[in-house]
């Protein structure tokens, strides 16, 4: 039989994987409301941001409660202060989706897109919704050759990031600063979100196993 | 006289501080370097950002082992878990100063700004510098007084962001999108700098008096 200690344990991961298919969600439906300047959508993700805030408080009082009350040690620790710390990655993958929306919605009822890039932010959009579903999977399974995976889907993204830079400062763009400045800061955020999704699978990895899924130490490209 | 606990919770105050000053001497170093398209100290800046990884590291680890061998309550582990998240926001204003001098290092020997923006990215970088001595300042004094006066000066930070902005889309912009692409993601790195060092002093003073410094909760501007 579980006792309330590992009801209360398992009930944190929950929630993070919760908080995780929240975020991913939130990314999806911004990145649908910029690339088709919708207004509805791009206001129902400003919305809907303040649930993963909420989990995001509980989450971390129901951490803390369990430090105080049950005085965790070896993995069950590692378990809860890594819970802790992938809250505050979490609740910045929900940020960043925000940020994303906040800029369709400044913009309509013109697209913030030249339709040029229309292609590099749906793929972005795409491997972000993607990072997020494998960070909820490592979160439920503590899988390391899936956290592993997880990388190489990073390395999609920061190629994309790095592609998207590349036309902006060809001699050839044409369709002004605004344009560049909003493309700058939306490639940005779907960069960081990936780099946040990414972290979520390495501390569960390292608590899990002790170890990292790779050699490496993270960098973050630009 | 003071017990082992006692040092050790005192030295992870000490080494917060220690990180906090580094990243704030780093934005110091990085913002010369952008202004003064100072190639040695963009490198130095970047060389330097190891030291603020390996306290991150030690001040992490130190946190977990008060956590494992101490089971506090209370106040102190509230200090302890406040510990290892005011980590990982100063570890990212260090990186953010990085990113800085990465785009300095990227330009030279061009300066990377426009002469007309220098004066917008001096008044960042002295706010930044301000900012991360008076979290600093906070972690030493705990004082909740100091730590509501870091949000005036986030303000001031938040002012020249979004002035730079109006810059940056005025059809008299004559400095092509290069440049506003990288004035863009700098401008992006000081506001964040200030957002972490922001959400250090207020993680302080809830630990502190368990009430944030304000009652608004903490809104990113852009």
């Amino acid at each position: 039989m579980r006792t309330a200690y590992q009801e209360q344990l398992s009930s944190l991961t929950v929630q993070l994987g919760e908080m995780c298919d929240l975020a991913g969600q939130a990314m999806e439906h911004a990145t649908q409301a910029l690339l088709q300047a919708d207004l509805a959508l791009a206001e129902q993700v400003i919305t809907d941001h303040e649930r993963i805030t909420e989990i995001s408080v509980r989450a971390e009082e129901a951490a803390f409660k369990l430090l105080a009350l049950q005085g965790p040690v070896a993995g069950d620790l590692r378990a809860i202060v890594s819970g802790i710390q992938i809250v505050a990655d979490i609740d910045r993958m929900g940020a960043l989706a925000l940020h994303v929306a906040k800029i369709a919605r400044r913009r309509h009822p013109q697209h913030t897109l030249p339709e040029e890039v229309n292609g590099y932010f749906a793929e972005m959009g795409r491997v972000a919704v993607e990072l997020s579903r494998s960070a909820q999977e490592v979160l439920d399974t503590l899988d390391p050759e899936k956290a592993a995976r997880i990388r190489e889907e990073d390395d999609a993204m920061d190629d994309l990031h790095r592609h998207l830079f590349s036309v902006l400062m060809d001699k050839d763009w044409k369709h002004g600063v605004t344009a560049a400045v909003d493309v700058t800061l939306l490639s940005r955020f779907y960069e960081r979100f990936a780099d946040h999704a990414v972290e979520v699978a390495r501390r569960v990895i390292f608590t899990a196993t002790g170890s990292f899924p790779e050699d490496q130490p993270f960098v973050e490209p630009r």
